[in-house]
């Protein structure tokens, strides 16, 4: 990197996202208590150099600022923090060393050639290896270890009375503090917190309550549409909400002839970016947690909204933790594996070559850990207190399953691509591979039933989407098994339907895929505009039609257990961009990539998405569909045809009949 | 453990001594900086749950403090923590779940049945072991996070004008604060200070320095005798100092007729109790880290000072940290070696089994990751960034070296004895300790010098006294072998002298165990002696006769660099003891033990000795030796006799005409 770039802070590479992840992982709070995640959970170090060599043509000053305790030293000289140090003509060696028992150690280091810019590295006294550092953190007034949130102040939509008490409603979910404006008793107030009217109503059992506050109380940040101050009127008391977030550049539109549609995308833009901050959270009411399963939607998700590659990196650093394996992630199995996938499709998103370098020493590691647990067939199987979960449904979970193979053989495949790509030998993951496939087939392919059974080992053959759904999506059965997966599973109603909206997104995914839009696109309208009609501000976590009245607030047992603004709710985001808008990347960091539009179920619609380095906009009005890349390297597809896309010109195309438009 | 004992605080096992050990090895300051430590620390986990079964025949309440966040679980519903929890009759299963992100997670439950005595289990979400605590912390005001000194105010001994300004002397060394107790100055003062008045008095390179102080200034910890106040007067300034400490209890007494000795006795105790707090330091002024080799020389020290269990454990749980290895103990391959020779010596010294459960699996990882770097002889190398130290002095260290594989045989030889006291399989132990005795003794023993080789890799033969002082220390030499080294290494003047106090240590421990106790004595009265005559309070970390002036506190290219407090300076105490009262335990725990005094140098003496439960009185006066145990099982052996000796009987024996005194 150059030296003209700004100084930043700088900390051991990983060490910041692992110490917030932890803090992340620390915020639950349910009702009268705190909630720490229930697993194993890594810090940053706590000791750490900084090193860098200067060969300087003319004397030069600089200043450290660190988050800790320590000293600079230049050739071998110490010198204490905050006070100017020169620095003769020639070589010379500068190390930093910082410790912070409390935190994050960081060093940020000014001065006109001495800085801290690219350049540094960082050690542990252990490994040495370029320092890390976030665009969120170039001030040298900032501590790395918070959190500056950008704010907006949110008024009262609608004040009313109710129950003897006050009901606010902020007409959309906040995710942030209070700011108490007015109180005009004599007596502290309890505020009650609401994702719904209901939920804030319930003062037994609203999960958040702030109790004797006061003008002067701060109540932590938590997510709220509704608060209830029971005993006052709405004279007695005024109330902002100050709403707390990252900035994130929202980059895709979307507008078409379809108004349920439209509300649909606004809606899932409006919970995703919610759910999206320093990292991606499952959602902003409950957990909070940071989950694999779900970041790994949310990877996708942000490929066709935000096209953010660090809350991608942030989230991935932190999932993964320090060197040494101790657990699975979240205890989940699948859980891991699905983390080295996500690596690799962070690097065909993004093509950036610096992560993969950073991560693949612990994609490795991971991989070894992963390996330790699989049998003589290659098979992966759980160990005690693994978690096999794959989904919340029932299935034949005796002996190995089908479903966790298939994510395996889909890392081993991650494993030789980016492998490759960093220049690592990858003979022993291809061996692997091969290994696995053809017991994977072997095994678990059930010829007869033309599908993949959850497990060979029972002898049930009993059958199940979730094997399947896997892979159709990793390409792991040619079109004839594909097409016998989908008539034997996907469209058969004796198949256990999919219950959760994790899996939902799997199913959807392959659904498109296997080329049923259609199909998608009136499970779009249905389920999420269901929620629609239920008056939501944004997607939940789950959403059964049948439910009615305040029993759609019940999840897990808790009587507002689900989350009503709940990321993977936000998954039309990803089926627009990546199968009715139809662009992926057929390389690294789209250097090449295919727009195949499959938008028959609109009449017209004007929607932009993000690639690497650029933007697509798909055009559609009666029987025409122009389409626009801002960067060289597309292929369109329509109809058959392929017609090479040059940046920034439009192609207009003629539509037959049968694609103008169902008008749903 | 019994439901009878008083409630205390309990963490995850280890973590306390780890997290404790983190800050004292970041506590050392020098001149205007701090500097932490400059290896790889752990820290303590930041998320645990403790878990007990309460089978109750009545109901009973219970109240959880907690440091960190969390919440209590009774038979699966949640509480917070600080409110009172009623238990049914029954079956109860009690889960506390705590998360620090600051520090140390640890709970106090307090309740008449129900509370944190011994009994609970932690777990840091992967292993499940009995939780930790310390007789120090039973209070539910304390935290653990703190360290509760008890303080001493300490006068000046004299205040006097020089330089322009005020020296204080306390007329000893204090470890602790200051308290101003009046400043009549209209501007804020610099407070200089010393180990030595020279040190004080020099107010560029004194180590530490209050700059800026007034009345309520609170300088932080720090190691002084002397204070030096620049631009003041006697009138205007009137300083206290605080010496902080954690009471350890003198268990032993030392009178002789030998008023040197007895004051070297009193120095050496007065140095040992500054350098043992928490943990054992190798000093109070300058580095205060926790050292591998310092400590193990300390616990030997403890064995006949303090006999205090506590004060072993939580050093050896400090140094060797978390479970996974990620470099040596202070990066010292010898450090890491000797940690588990100590946890063998502390089993002997204490039979505590239930430590030796605690703590065997993290000596067996320790094992594991010296295993690793031995080669095809079983011989143990130093790999990249591993320090072979030994010590300070000129050795052959090409290839491998033979006190390394000396050490390396002791510490098999600890593996055996502690893994068979825990029931573990210790075969391979075995095998390895065959193989490594064998090789060392063909490679390393040269028949025709009579000693131990350095290397034999180089055929430079050359000898050096470390290795062969090993071998004598760990009984790898049969009788024959023992007389050569004695002649032609450790009294022949053509082999390099031992120069550092730290192996001076195991050269007197030799010398006495090959019945040299006389020549040890006159090295006492020079070495030791010689400290008395240039007025020490405290044994420092060096003594070189020839040096004059200021030049006695010049260490490691520094004017101030010797520590003047080293614990090690305090090894009379263990020679007096281990030698010349003679006793030692023949059986874990001092079950037996053996009475063999070596007093010859004494014409009268009265000393008492701890042992485990118990005490040892040695009296001589002209022909008489009076012998009293406070427990049974000791042999008491005088002139090649030996006499049992019962418990609380006073044994006297007439002496020989030999060994009634030298009067030296």
């Amino acid at each position: 990197m150059e030296k003209t770039e700004n100084a930043r802070w700088i900390w051991y590479p990983g060490d910041f996202e692992i110490r917030q992840g932890l803090l992340q992982n620390f915020s639950r709070e349910e009702r009268s208590y705190d909630w720490p995640a229930y697993w194993n959970m890594d810090d940053c170090h706590k000791n750490v150099k900084f090193k860098r060599y200067y060969t300087l043509e003319k004397a030069t000053s600089f200043v450290v600022h660190a988050i800790g305790i320590g000293y600079v030293e230049v050739n071998g000289e110490k010198f204490p923090f905050g006070k100017k140090i020169l620095c003769e003509p020639g070589k010379n060696k500068i190390r930093v060393f910082v410790g912070n028992t409390a935190g994050l150690p960081a060093a940020y280091i000014e001065g006109e050639i001495i800085k801290s810019d690219g350049g540094w590295s960082a050690s542990n006294f252990v490994e040495e290896l370029p320092a890390g550092s976030s665009t969120l953190y170039t001030d040298k007034e900032q501590d790395p270890n918070n959190i500056y949130f950008n704010t907006e102040r949110v008024q009262a939509a609608t004040v009313s009375s109710i129950n003897g008490g006050v009901l606010i409603d902020y007409g959309r979910a906040v995710f942030g503090t209070l700011d108490i404006k007015k109180l005009a008793l004599d007596k502290p107030i309890t505020i009650c917190y609401g994702e719904s009217d209901a939920e804030a109503l319930d003062i037994d059992m609203c999960y958040y309550k702030e109790e004797n506050a006061d003008a002067n109380s701060t109540p932590r940040k938590r997510a709220f549409r509704y608060l209830f101050i029971p005993e006052t009127t709405p004279e007695q008391v005024e109330i902002e909400a100050i709403h707390e977030f990252i900035p994130l550049k929202n980059q895709a539109s979307f507008d078409s002839d379809n108004e349920l549609m439209n509300r649909i995308w606004n809606i899932s833009v409006e919970t995703f970016t919610l759910c999206s901050g320093m990292f991606f959270l499952d959602g902003i009411k409950r957990d909070r947690w940071i989950w694999s399963g779900d970041a790994y939607q949310s990877y996708f998700i942000n490929q066709y909204l935000f096209f953010d590659e660090n809350i991608n990196t942030r989230t991935m650093l932190a999932l993964r933790g320090q060197n040494e394996i101790k657990q699975h992630m979240n205890t989940i199995v699948d859980y891991s594996i699905l983390w080295v996938i996500a690596v690799e499709n962070h690097y065909m998103m993004t093509g950036n070559k610096e992560f993969l370098k950073q991560i693949y020493s612990k994609m490795k590691s991971m991989m070894d850990y992963l390996l330790a647990q699989t049998n003589e067939l290659g098979f992966i199987y759980g160990r005690e207190k693994d978690w096999i979960f794959i989904d919340w449904s029932e299935m034949d979970k005796e002996g190995t399953l089908a479903a966790e193979q298939i994510l395996l053989l889909k890392a081993y495949n991650a494993m030789i691509v980016c492998g490759s790509v960093v220049g690592e030998d990858t003979e022993k993951y291809s061996e692997k591979y091969e290994q696995l496939e053809r017991n994977l087939m072997t095994y678990f392919w059930d010829e007869e039933k033309g599908a993949f059974i959850d497990s060979y080992e029972s002898g049930k053959r009993h059958v199940t989407r979730h094997a399947n759904i896997f892979a159709v999506l990793f390409d792991f059965v040619d079109k004839l098994k594909a097409e016998k997966i989908l008539q034997n599973v996907l469209l058969n109603d004796k198949i256990t339907q999919i219950t959760t909206p994790y899996f939902k997104f799997f199913e959807q995914d392959a659904l498109c895929k296997l080329g049923q839009t259609d199909r998608v696109f009136n499970i779009i309208c249905d389920y999420w505009g269901g929620m629609v009609q239920q008056d939501a501000v944004t997607f939940w976590e789950e959403y059964i039609p049948d439910e009615k009245g305040n029993a759609v607030y019940e999840m897990y047992g808790d009587p507002f257990g689900k989350s009503l603004c709940h990321a993977w709710g936000a998954s039309p985001i990803y089926l627009l961009g990546r199968y009715f808008a139809g662009i992926r990347p057929t390389s690294p960091g789209y250097q090449t990539f295919s727009v195949e539009p499959k938008l028959e179920c609109f009449s017209a619609i004007d929607c932009t998405f993000p690639i690497k380095g650029g933007s697509i906009r798909i055009k559609k009005e009666a029987n025409t569909l122009v389409v626009c890349s801002t960067k060289e390297g597309g292929t369109m597809s329509l109809n058959g045809t392929d017609v090479v896309l040059k940046a920034n010109m439009e192609y207009a195309f003629d539509l037959p009949k049968e694609l103008v438009g169902n008008s749903y």
